[in-house]
């Protein structure tokens, strides 16, 4: 056992870690080690040794102009996290089938603390790929039906924390002020889906359906997203629910049982 | 400027930190901290510490039977990776189009070290979702088309040491020997693409080519697989060519232009 000075001094080394990890972000992917020390704070011969640190594991990799990004290394060992991997394994099946069946656009999604995170999706032929919901980009939990059901299954802290908040709007439809969220909300969770009529965006229109897992709580959530032009949304919701079915069972099945196993060397059944 | 037993503690914290990340993999998708401490070699008290500060920031999160696994945190900031957001931004659309025009499986694959790694995976009908080629999971450079592509445009030196280290036969088909591996994978980088005929499996033959980087490098595999009962995979060169030029437009597009820029609020385009 060490002592409590030593305690003390692997726990700030274990937060400057994470504090780098931190500040790479969507629009920061790649960065010098003077932008790693500006953005975390921390001195340039201490951001400098834990670069090489990192650097050397492969949790970092050297990108152009003297930067640094996250390497492949730190995806792989975080692509284990089983809220993405487990949820992934068991949606995707049934995303790609319901993607094929409706030539929409196939969403999946989880939360994490006070936001959503895009974790998988597919764009059908009625909503063009233009780069938006990139898998592990987040969302406001208010201003979309995927995030409405995130919300409506959150724990009671992270809701009233929203409520107090309040929400910031995205287009004229975003819903305002505690008292209709909260209504809304509450529509949510008995209904069990949400619609979205051009709300987070002018020409799309959506449902969105709670994933279970194996102990019943809400673990993700399933979305199906088109065209506004192509009709009303609700049409999407009996297609959608049947979909949220079935990985809501593969999921508990996935949970009840051991990871998949290792086929003989390592994985080889692709080319 | 600290002093440089404070330099070696830092590092040895951080050594600790990617330890502790090392113990999981696709077998040990959840451990307990004596798992952990077990299998990195690590005192359980410093283990308990690390791990209790590594879940406080959502590294790790707590998971079934007092067992801690790869918290969403983690993979949130590990999907900025450019080898694998930036691949497969690039990639996706073609992949699909790929996948939906041959009815075949198309996978996406990069070189981590000696291993390849699947980066992501799309089946088709001709090959039923059975778990296998796990995104995340690594595989053999040398008995599948997705290998030896990767093999051959590796660093002599990763070359070298498979030479030397041997292949371990998948299946008989596997490529035995230093020799016959690198007449192999000279005809590969001449060719510009591989082909595996029931080489890692029975019943799949598949196809496979590079997808070059903005600065002419290979980066990535793009291969396409089916049942060997549907012809032979040379029929799927053609096709599996077209994209992997198109994919890598896109990526050199990609590397040269800034990442894609965020819609107004957060990233609400989806349902």
């Amino acid at each position: 056992m060490q002592n409590s000075s030593v305690d003390h001094s692997d726990r700030s080394v274990v937060d400057r870690t994470l504090k780098i990890f931190g500040c790479f972000n969507v629009r920061n992917t790649a960065l010098t080690v003077s932008e790693i020390s500006r953005s975390s704070g921390l001195p340039v011969a201490t951001t400098y040794r834990l670069v090489s640190k990192l650097l050397s594991w492969g949790a970092l990799e050297r990108a152009a102009g003297n930067k640094y990004s996250i390497g492949l290394r730190l995806w792989e060992v975080a692509s284990l996290a089983p809220r993405h991997s487990m949820s992934r394994t068991a949606a995707l099946p049934h995303m790609l089938e319901l993607q094929k069946e409706t030539n929409s656009s196939v969403f999946l999604s989880a939360r994490e603390e006070g936001d959503g995170i895009w974790l998988e999706s597919f764009w059908g032929d009625g909503v063009p790929y233009d780069g938006s919901c990139i898998v592990g980009n987040r969302f406001p939990l208010y201003a979309s039906a995927s995030g409405q059901v995130l919300l409506a299954h959150a724990d009671p802290a992270v809701q009233g924390e929203l409520y107090s908040r309040g929400t910031r709007a995205v287009t004229g439809r975003t819903v305002a002020g505690s008292l209709p969220l909260r209504k809304l909300v509450n529509d949510v969770k008995r209904r069990g889906y949400a619609v979205d009529d051009c709300e987070p965006c002018d020409d799309l229109s959506g449902v969105a359906a709670p994933i279970h897992g194996g102990c019943g709580s809400v673990v993700a959530c399933v979305a199906l997203c088109g065209s506004s032009a192509d009709g009303s949304p609700h049409q999407r919701v009996k297609p959608l629910l049947a979909t949220a079915r079935r990985i809501s069972r593969e999921l508990a099945k996935l949970q009840g049982a051991r990871p998949p196993s290792q086929r003989r060397g390592l994985d080889h059944r692709g080319s």
